[in-house]
């Protein structure tokens, strides 16, 4: 991989899951080194091992936000999943204060939260970057990942699926939806895809199997967030009994895509790469 | 109660709950009797105690429709909850077999598909008639029905959760969404009611509870489902640590008012009628 632009090391605000530590290890592999933000309750500690970095509880953004200066870091990359905290759980300090008392209600989407803590860094003098920028070979691809592909009736689940996550991203909620048949099983929210796949299993009707659709919401500020899926989304779609699974070509990131594939295919799901505004 | 309108009994075809028996009641003492179509699996066998009456299965309309022509029923009322089923589950009859190749793919909505059934029935001589029309007592009213009132930072939840709602309606998605502190819990697709309240449970935040916002659909057919509450959503919320509940006046179900304000009193929850389009 190319050595990332910018200079100074790059700050890497860490949430869960391993994608964290995989932007750790390409920037030592490039030489350039990194800086990362641990949220305490989110980051894996193995993110941090052997790399510079601090711990925060969520709300600390102005002890975050100086040590990225002192280290030198320019450039930033928010990556991991991070669990929304209620505005009485984040005991904000004064920046993280501000930051709520300027935003006020109006940010309540996750988006509109997200897009506002871009902007809010850009204007302490940052530059943001996404993690497909550092981790583009794990960009979802268009066409199927494995060897099973979607039948007709599949991609008209497909289709539908796009509709609702299409419909519910205009509020800012969710990015999933579970299909069968042209029946709306779920709709995520703050529970997450594990929550939404675990609860579509008991609701599945008889006949051919659902269809997770994952997508980015419209406008969704990249730099913040993009769609995961990995080895572990596979197996929980499969346990729930679904037929396959449609995530946004460019747009998702996919953990160890070899591994995915082979445990698709093991479990005969689809999993294919759309391009959804054309759909 | 005025005598319900229309000539021979009363068709009822009769879904999950208590209100088909409310219904069947008000028939009887009104004189006018009724003739009830009981779904296997969804209707209460008290419903059609001492009332003629048809079983069927669901896809069985062609053995509905005849009996409710031999029972001279002109006039028909869609009542209590059905569990939609998978193509795969319905085994339909010829008629029901000949409307699904009708209608095709496009009335895979919940509200599309009982849209369709409404103007099929009408296509057959019925007349459809909405369950308000008998039950009109049963409406919620708006504003609050017991002694606990929203405050600001609730009605802010409740706006929310009307925008939610209504995106969702726009693709024939849910009814309801569980909104805390502006982050969205949780949106029902096929769950219900009671599975979206039990697992916002535990996705709570802390702070002040959730609201609950049920609404009507955008163009939700009122003659094949309204909203419908009652002591045990009262109690469900409770359980799910809301702070109260917003349903639409004039197109809720409250399936007795009086014990249900008494719940809410008891538990400390507002249950307050609003009119959505305005808010």
């Amino acid at each position: 991989m190319a050595r990332p632009p910018g200079t100074g090391p790059l700050g890497i605000v860490a949430g869960g899951g391993s994608l964290p530590r995989r932007l750790v290890e390409v920037c030592r592999d490039s030489g350039r080194g990194a800086f990362v933000i641990a949220i305490e309750g989110h980051t894996d500690p193995a993110t941090v091992a052997g790399t510079d970095h601090l711990w925060i509880r969520m709300g600390q953004s102005e002890k975050a936000i100086g040590a990225l200066r002192a280290a030198g870091a320019e450039e930033l990359v928010l990556v991991g999943a991070v669990k929304r905290p209620s505005m009485t759980e984040l005991r904000p300090d004064r920046l993280t204060f501000k930051f709520f008392a300027r935003i006020g209600f109006k940010a309540l989407g996750d988006d509109g939260l997200l897009g506002a803590v871009v902007k809010a860094l850009e204007a302490e003098g940052f530059t943001l970057r996404g993690v497909d920028e550092f981790l583009a070979d794990l960009l979802a691809q268009e066409g199927c990942l494995g060897q099973v592909v979607p039948d007709e009736a599949a991609w008209r689940d497909i289709r539908r699926g796009i509709e609702v996550v299409r419909a519910m991203g205009a509020a800012d909620v969710g990015q999933a939806t579970v299909i069968q048949d042209g029946l709306v099983l779920g709709v995520e929210a703050v529970e997450g895809t594990d929550a939404l796949l675990a609860r579509c299993g008991p609701l599945r009707r008889a006949g051919p199997g659902g269809v997770l659709v994952k997508l980015s919401k419209p406008g969704q500020e990249r730099r913040a967030d993009l769609p995961t899926i990995g080895v572990r989304t596979v197996a929980e779609a499969a346990a729930a009994g679904l037929r396959g699974i449609a995530v946004e070509a460019g747009a998702t990131l996919v953990v160890d895509a070899p591994a995915v594939a082979e445990a698709a295919d093991r479990a005969g799901l689809f999993l294919v790469g759309i391009r959804a505004a054309s759909s």
